[in-house]
């Protein structure tokens, strides 16, 4: 099967691996689409996140959908032909984490295109059966591939408990933002808030329902939206910018007693905060990993129609060009949200 | 002012009264809209409702919204002229239910048109100016009478934790399970299901988005329920019919960990429930007490056009056929949801 | 090895059964002492429970300690030797309920001694080692052994959300009631309630810090409660009795606001409850089903000394007179509270 | 009566005022025992803490307790001759957070001591009869004073959801450490680590109950408890200490998915925390504002005897000595934890 492979820092190719054998509680997927995300593009031009190091050859990927072809003989709850997501991280399912629930919290779980487990831009891959879903059948591979992004932000409302009615604010309109944007308000936000130093991003957020879309570049965020809620703030922030001012900006805006959701991935050691509107607006800071179990929620919200994740796809590209795809993340060139490869 | 008072059963009288005098803290409200509510309407049918006796003359009505017209001078958050909705119950803000959050609870609250309070079918009422919502320009004081019972499916969607992606049950598709349901759905439930007795509200509730609406006299809707959701049952059941068998069957389609609401008022003083579905699926059951704090939520659904409340009444009658209004809820005539009394 | 095995109803014969063999991930536990339980006695004298049916020939137990006496070769957080505790219920890791934090509700668990599952009345027991538990070394393999009811009454306590400062009340004193009390207590409960028709057990009850041991044949426990409490009731109620008429003492007895937590087991199909605390005091029911992730927890309230599970031991037997055992518990005979096996 | 008045910047003297009227609500309390707190030092010697300016003439003190004197002609909770626990904020009863049950967070609280409002350093005080406690027999003024630190430390294991078996860390191990650490052992913790620069403080803390408890200028104290809890940290960390480094060890030895509660307040405008340990982790930050509704807990602990508030008051001076127990305090001076002033 083709697979692409970081070989270098900045330099995938197009190779031949072996379709991966099944076990008894395993799916064969093969899969049709895959997101590039921020992440794939980072390891792409640094060889590393943090202390996690991809150690070339390498496979990214991780947001993959695809067709069922093979099952394994015990699996019951999938069948061949089934269009399905693909959800990337698979825990032990023994360790306090797993059998508390909080199985993103598992230090053994094997994550789809972290080193060192191989990702998902392959033609094909063997997936436990209880980590596939079906997808509707109006949803396309694409869409099926944004559920991955889209679980990320079903996790952060639930981490935030948004509520009908609330008012809530995201720190940045990239493809994280704008979903947790959109769910936010699929489950009750009746006034958004979002900022990003991105023109571009702030029209799309506007389609999906912004309130107000801010420029932090051009307008003091925290004045505007302490402005636009009377002074109260909102009821939940989130962070989705992994920027350095957005933090304190979270933590200013966020009403007395509200909920501050820290999703972003700051690319710097420390970030000084405040800890005075940290204590006497006695706000609550969410620390965000991941996804657990929210795919058959994240899908069910793009099935019934509340979560629009069809437009957040811009552009696609065959997986012969996915180093095209990564290059115009990188850049924010040509108004991209959200590149998928085509394998 | 002109007022309606209950001066025996089955007999309500426009009577003449003094314009209140309104305390520092209050406002005086020249009522515009008051909702029919069922409560209203037993204790125009029977003098009581289980242990609480209306003792003629007394005046009914919760359901209210108008005009501000004059405002204490201590009251600074509303001004003359505001156009709001009124929050019928009046806590103590003292005791220990008032302290923790929990209002609804305080022994010592007086809630309009409960005995011996004088309730709102008169045309000024003096309300303390935190109990006083102003609406937004696009709704209509009968939108505003309808804050009261969607106040109260706020509350309860609330206690039922409902999440992106769940799917509900309601029992009752009357204003308040109609509500309910719209709430839910507003807060990311992607699965509706409602059953009712009488097929015009099974209709409304397809408008409003229902899943399924089923008819429980021709329908075994717990089979149905489950057939519809794989035998896995609902994430949260809400129980709005005040019906004897409901409880056991929101007991039954409730899933495993999943969550039993229980709004509605039985008319017996013992339920028969079956303790093995409790158990065996880890229900948790939460007794509904009116609402608490969810007037701003409530006004912001209906702002935003999250749920509808507009098409929910029905019916309008002025102040003088007042019975005529009772008698139409009474009886279920006309395919009424809810009647308002216009003052 | 040796096995009792129950080979009609009212008869256990101890017989001979090959040791099992360990699975990679398995520790295989050379049993030394399992708690008779009210269920196996309930097995023992009808065959079934419920809807559950002990086909003979059927191993009972499932309150089980032991020592480790061989390991899988994959397995790491155990070694031979190891005194431990063992959870009786492994479930399947992949549904819904065990990925979300709830593998007690899941459809698919294996509970020892529940049917058809063989039980922990055997010499040798395999089990996966994430569900056997090293115990400290002051525990004697008795107070291993109740773990298990300890765990349900941790798992009982959480559900309850105690708090410090808190007043409970526990209906039923036998070992489950005394054991979550205690818990209670070792939570922050400052003043607990407890009620059982047995005067043996309410000095148990007083040993263990009860303010008040009330026996319903004597007095009405609603009113000397409510009598105790000025009227306001308990924070949490717990149900430990499995008696028909507790649940609306607990609905009565449980403060606005409080919680009911609903462990026993009513013999009965249907229980009527009142609907008017329930909805008027805004209760929350939870009903429990067994435990999950509290094993842990409970060995550490043991060890600790917060818990003593030691005097709840009241009786102990060879493996030869299990039915000795079983008939002394049906009758409450001789003040037990609660006899173990040993093998 | 006689006030201890803050004339300038680490001078206070002795004055006459007239003794306050009393409301009808209110009662007149005959102070005894207010405890000094580190708040009080602070505006002592700066005569600010942040952006709250204490103009003097200023009147400090907030943890006080006394006998009532009087009582308001509407006062029925309260009666002549109780002695009471002070509780010092009292919040405006209608805004938003006070009506959703944080009081705490009233932007119009007036709390003793915190200015412009006048404190408790006083012969006599007006209070709400809502928010004096009485306190049990045994129970001396000066334990009854210790209620409103002790008040802090119950909210703040509240915010930090401590469960039976749980391990928990506290950073500083002054009176609101030493009373945090012994309020989660009474809730259940069976593991409690601390830390602290002055090894006398460790003493007390051990005699509490510590498992451990480390200096941090001899130890490293992320490595000991890492150690201490086989790499796995702790369920909840507490931050009492107010120092620069504790937040970021705070979040190292949180274990994943763990909780910090922040209640100590850093000198400083900005802390530096690691964003990597809270993101991949998935930590829980819980900032503290003071207390809401724990009065009563906190004396029901003290009166059950499972907190030990006496042997906190290691120093007691007559008001006219208060400057001398400022000093004794800001210097941490012959051993104390907490001086308490005689009025």
């Amino acid at each position: 099967m083709k697979v692409a492979v970081l070989t270098k820092i900045r330099e995938i190719r197009i190779q031949e691996r072996d379709i991966p054998r099944i076990g008894d509680n395993e799916c064969l997927v093969r899969i049709r689409s895959v997101g590039v995300c921020g992440s794939d593009v980072h390891y792409y031009l640094h060889g590393r996140i943090g202390s996690q190091v991809a150690t070339p050859p390498h496979i990214l990927g991780h947001e993959s959908a695809g067709e069922v072809v093979q099952i394994g003989s015990a699996v019951t709850n999938i069948k061949k032909g089934d269009r399905v997501a693909v959800e990337p991280g698979i825990p032990c399912r023994n360790c306090e984490s797993c059998k508390s629930g909080h199985y993103n919290l598992c230090k053994e779980i094997r994550f789809l295109g972290t080193p060192p487990i191989p990702g998902a831009y392959v033609e094909y891959l063997a997936v436990p059966s209880d980590f596939v879903f079906p997808i509707a059948d109006r949803m396309s591979f694409d869409d099926a591939a944004m559920i991955e992004p889209l679980a990320v932000a079903v996790h952060s409302v639930n981490l935030g408990k948004v509520q009908p009615g609330d008012s809530i604010a995201v720190f940045g309109a990239g493809s994280i933002g704008l979903l947790t944007m959109q769910t936010a308000i699929a489950c009750g936000a009746t006034r958004a808030f979002i900022t990003d130093p991105l023109d571009y991003r702030l029209e799309f957020a506007k389609k999906y329902g912004a309130t107000a879309a801010l420029n932090p570049e051009k307008t003091d965020v925290v004045e505007a939206i302490l402005d636009l809620t009377s002074g109260r703030g909102v009821d939940v922030a989130f962070e989705a910018a992994g920027a350095e001012d957005t933090p304190n900006q979270g933590l200013k805006i966020a009403k007395r007693g509200g909920r501050f959701v820290w999703i972003g991935i700051q690319a710097v050691d420390r970030v000084a905060i405040e800890p005075e509107p940290l204590r006497r607006r006695a706000v609550t800071i969410k620390g965000v990993r991941r996804f657990k179990h929210t795919y058959p929620a994240a899908i069910e919200l793009v099935r019934s129609g509340k979560v629009d994740v069809r437009s957040i796809v811009t552009h696609r590209f065959p997986i012969e060009e996915i180093e095209k795809a990564f290059r115009l993340v990188e850049n924010y060139e040509d108004g991209v949200i959200k590149a998928v490869i085509h394998i």
